[in-house]
């Protein structure tokens, strides 16, 4: 079976996770964070629940990237997003959100990130990867023999981050034990709707889907991987 | 006909829109301008596009609401945005997007936006509303006698905001013109992808939406209407 339901762990009988964090770092995707969060605030409003978006620095960091080969227009459209934690400080953190981009490409810089998600996930209740963030749990080594997917278009790059990790094709999204990975970009608001749905209850998610219009995805439902011609996994 | 496509003024032989604004207020919600930002942010690596945040002020927003009706919980999962420019600037925009979100129903505050808006209209390219941001444009008049859509979940709340609006529904997003109104929060990735292909390409928006793995939504497809008992209407 290549995804299946959250396992135990992750059933509505678990006490329900109240610290949430984000990583933040340069050349991340938006929406990648903004999307699953979005989903989890409209939650908040009902559950109580904290966020704190973690940087290595408390410095603003730039969604733009320099790459010259990715972005070579002139153009000033890269928001910044300020942190309100770094990676030093004692959080406590019950869900780890790491989103991707093109940032993840960086030569350097994300050492400090990856060791943050090695060192924090055994702490975790739930670990959540959006598109190439996979990447980075990847190379803190806690993806190893678990099944998990990324971006479709990113595929072989980032699966070359991970020879031990399971990587599945097609999956909008995969649920093993407590990680919970996401395809690219859009695919983390299916992921998000169906953590609420596992950990706050059916209900609660389909009333935020509907609020919010957006009609969710199941696991298995994935056209990209064979646009980005993805081959069909086995696990 | 309920929903049209753009008009000559919004072909692609019309000069590319460079200078994009977003409004930021407290209680907007995050993805209504993160998401239709995303998708131009990865549109702007090709063509260039400039981003500014408008607020009333400098200070940054909160996209948390103190209305406890709404907001019961003792969260505190509402991210800052910080403005990079107000309404008090001298922006020569060539697109203006109006976010929606619970702060829409404010008491007051909100009055320097509508006027912005009501200004800066004559001088825009193109006007995008996102969801309830729908309500600040038909507040500031430049929607009257114009069709437009708005969340389904909050129609006749929006609807009572804008008496002289030739309100859309069944729909996902609609054109009119110059002004493109989005339904609820998700549709804006819609309405996005639709902008892009107008002005920048049906290729170039299909790359990106391929990217983000986002299968774009028709702007008369909307099951909310009917989930959320909005008859259909004769615009």
């Amino acid at each position: 079976m290549s995804v299946s339901s959250a396992d135990a762990a992750s059933s509505t009988t678990a006490p329900k996770p109240t610290n949430f964090g984000a990583l933040v770092f340069n050349g991340m995707d938006m929406l990648d964070i903004w999307g699953p969060l979005d989903v989890f605030q409209l939650n908040a409003h009902t559950f109580e629940m904290h966020l704190e978006l973690i940087g290595v620095t408390m410095d603003p960091i730039t969604t733009g990237i320099t790459d010259l080969s990715i972005s070579p227009s002139r153009s000033s459209f890269y928001p910044k997003i300020h942190p309100t934690a770094t990676i030093n400080d004692d959080l406590d953190l019950d869900v780890l959100l790491v989103p991707g981009g093109p940032g993840i490409r960086a030569a350097s810089g994300l050492e400090p990130l990856i060791a943050f998600i090695k060192k924090t996930y055994p702490k975790l209740q739930y670990l959540l990867t959006v598109c190439t963030g996979a990447s980075l749990a990847a190379r803190a080594g806690v993806l190893d023999g678990r099944r998990a997917t990324t971006n479709k278009r990113a595929w072989e790059l980032v699966r070359g981050f991970g020879p031990e990790v399971k990587w599945v094709a097609p999956a909008r999204y995969v649920v093993d034990g407590n990680i919970w990975s996401s395809s690219g970009v859009t695919s983390s608001l299916d992921l998000a709707y169906a953590f609420v749905a596992e950990i706050y209850g059916k209900d609660q998610s389909t009333l935020i889907a509907n609020t919010m219009e957006h009609t969710p995805i199941a696991p298995d439902e994935d056209v990209f991987a064979e646009i980005w011609g993805v081959a069909p996994t086995s696990n």
